[in-house]
């Protein structure tokens, strides 16, 4: 099978899948065209993934293809942007027609769940890499930064944190027990907070996807505003299942490991006071923003030199 | 240096550099942000470029800057779209600095010269692999695509042919005569023809830019448009220097191989006949379209199915 054989078969069905108000021509031409509806901006993110540093060497290709866009789509949430559409660039050793037609089933499986419609892409021999750019649109002049969290602000997550961290130590279980499967759930099928998103963009005043680890995102958050961050080691959100694999070791993954998608919020207090129950109850606020920088957990300056910085591609894991 | 010390020192001059209407936050946050005029589309494209696959091993970085943003951005000519910005994917297989800024140093003056900024990317290590979106904008409705060639009309092509193709039998000559240095420049330094985007987008019926061969990029055209067409060999437009270096095998570098990113175009004859001279002084016709399918040189019916496809990525050169 040639390269064009392939897009057809694999890859089109998911350009032409889905009815889009924004996207005017899918893959196939020179270009794709989208159109902006008037009084919005278009939002867009990239992702590289790249075999044996974001995911194992012969992974399940069904959830790579999940995994792949959940994790571009999670900047999307991170902005508080409404998902549209998206590209793959995507580098093959070799023509698999069953790992192609498992990686596409579980790709039109996310881009079903997250709303992203294949706009277009480009398909070629190499060692397999993915790159993945995701396009969101929010009304002009909205798009929540990372630059916007103030002194006072609250701190919040969604969800509970460290799960897929901690899954990375299972992924050759033989006979994974029920922890153990609820924690690689969230590693092989993360689910970016778009569900969020809209609540997110009328309320926070910054934000951030969990990518690389608590520290190490709101470390980018406290970089980005000029300001500095409490935050309570005893409200960081933990599930049972990693409670009970990991029992002390459990906030280390919560705190340090990435992976789990979830968001990281700012709210100045009269907007999460007036915030609906409906976001509220899927945050947990953990700290609050500090006008003197540095980020201090349980009152210990963690200095954000010296915090592990989360995952830096070219340090490895710290 | 780390992903997010390198990403500063190397990258996120390219976004700060310019003054551009279009784009409210490049890198450095989840996403960016770019505001499309009222009236126009978005008209993007991606491109991926592996080592070994699309550029040499141990290619100049400066050139590889350069030339993987050309390739992106003649996406971008052939839908007569203007340039705007692009994103960079880029994965490396270690932190070598000189390779660093020599790299993107060649982007920084394709960034210049083509008029796209820097919006994001994603730096990650791994097998050197590049993945580069392109934006640009048409007014809404416009966008040149393959599929509108009609019979009759007329098939013309940009500058001269197959020279980044004979080009690749000398990338290790080691005392090149100057007109191996006139071939050599195309491949190393192509330049995607934005200059005729404008024009292209008022006249033509159908464009594509020449990546593959003209053979096999003409015959895309004819596929997506379900029409023929016949060109004359004589007409194609041969460089001097590829003539004396290829003699009576030119036209065959001409035909089938790709990397020059000239355009081919279709116009319809009265169209043909009000374009400027700006437009048609840099064009040159080959042949015309016809009702009935196949693609005749000469006379002689190449069998699309026949026809040396020109670089498909899974097939190797045909």
């Amino acid at each position: 099978m040639g390269e064009f054989e392939l897009i057809r078969r694999f890859f089109l069905p998911l350009g032409e899948r889905q009815e889009s108000g924004s996207l005017m021509l899918g893959p196939g031409d020179d270009c794709a065209i989208q159109r902006i509806p008037a009084g919005r901006d278009l939002v867009f993110s990239v992702d590289a993934l790249v075999e044996g540093v974001h995911f194992p060497r012969n992974y399940r290709p069904d959830y790579l293809g999940w995994r792949a866009l959940a994790v571009a789509a999670s900047d999307l949430a991170a902005m508080g942007a409404d998902p549209e559409c998206f590209t793959l660039a995507l580098t093959l050793p070799a023509v698999d027609e069953q790992w192609l037609e498992d990686f596409s089933a579980g790709l039109r499986r996310a881009s079903e769940a997250f709303g992203l419609q294949l706009a277009g892409g480009d398909t070629t021999s190499g060692p397999l890499t993915l790159s993945l750019q995701v396009h969101g649109t929010v009304e002009q002049g909205g798009g929540v930064r990372r630059s916007g969290a103030r002194a006072g602000d609250l701190i919040a997550v969604s969800g509970t944190l460290g799960n897929a961290g901690a899954a990375l130590d299972y992924l050759s279980e033989p006979a994974p027990s029920a922890d153990i499967l609820a924690v690689l759930e969230h590693y092989h099928r993360p689910w970016p907070r778009l569900d969020l998103a809209g609540e997110v963009r009328r309320y926070a005043s910054a934000a951030i996807d969990i990518s690389d680890g608590l520290l190490a995102d709101l470390g980018h958050i406290l970089a980005a505003s000029r300001v500095g961050a409490r935050i309570a080691s005893d409200r960081v959100p933990l599930s049972a299942a990693l409670s009970r694999l990991k029992g002390s070791k459990a906030l280390n993954y919560a705190l340090r490991s990435g992976d789990d998608y979830e968001l990281c919020v700012c709210f100045a207090p009269e907007s999460w006071e007036s915030a609906p129950e409906s976001l509220k109850s899927q945050l947990t606020v953990i700290g609050a923003v500090t006008a003197e920088p540095g980020l201090y957990l349980d009152g210990v300056d963690c200095g954000l030199e010296a915090v592990p910085a989360g995952y830096d591609h070219f340090r490895g894991k710290s």
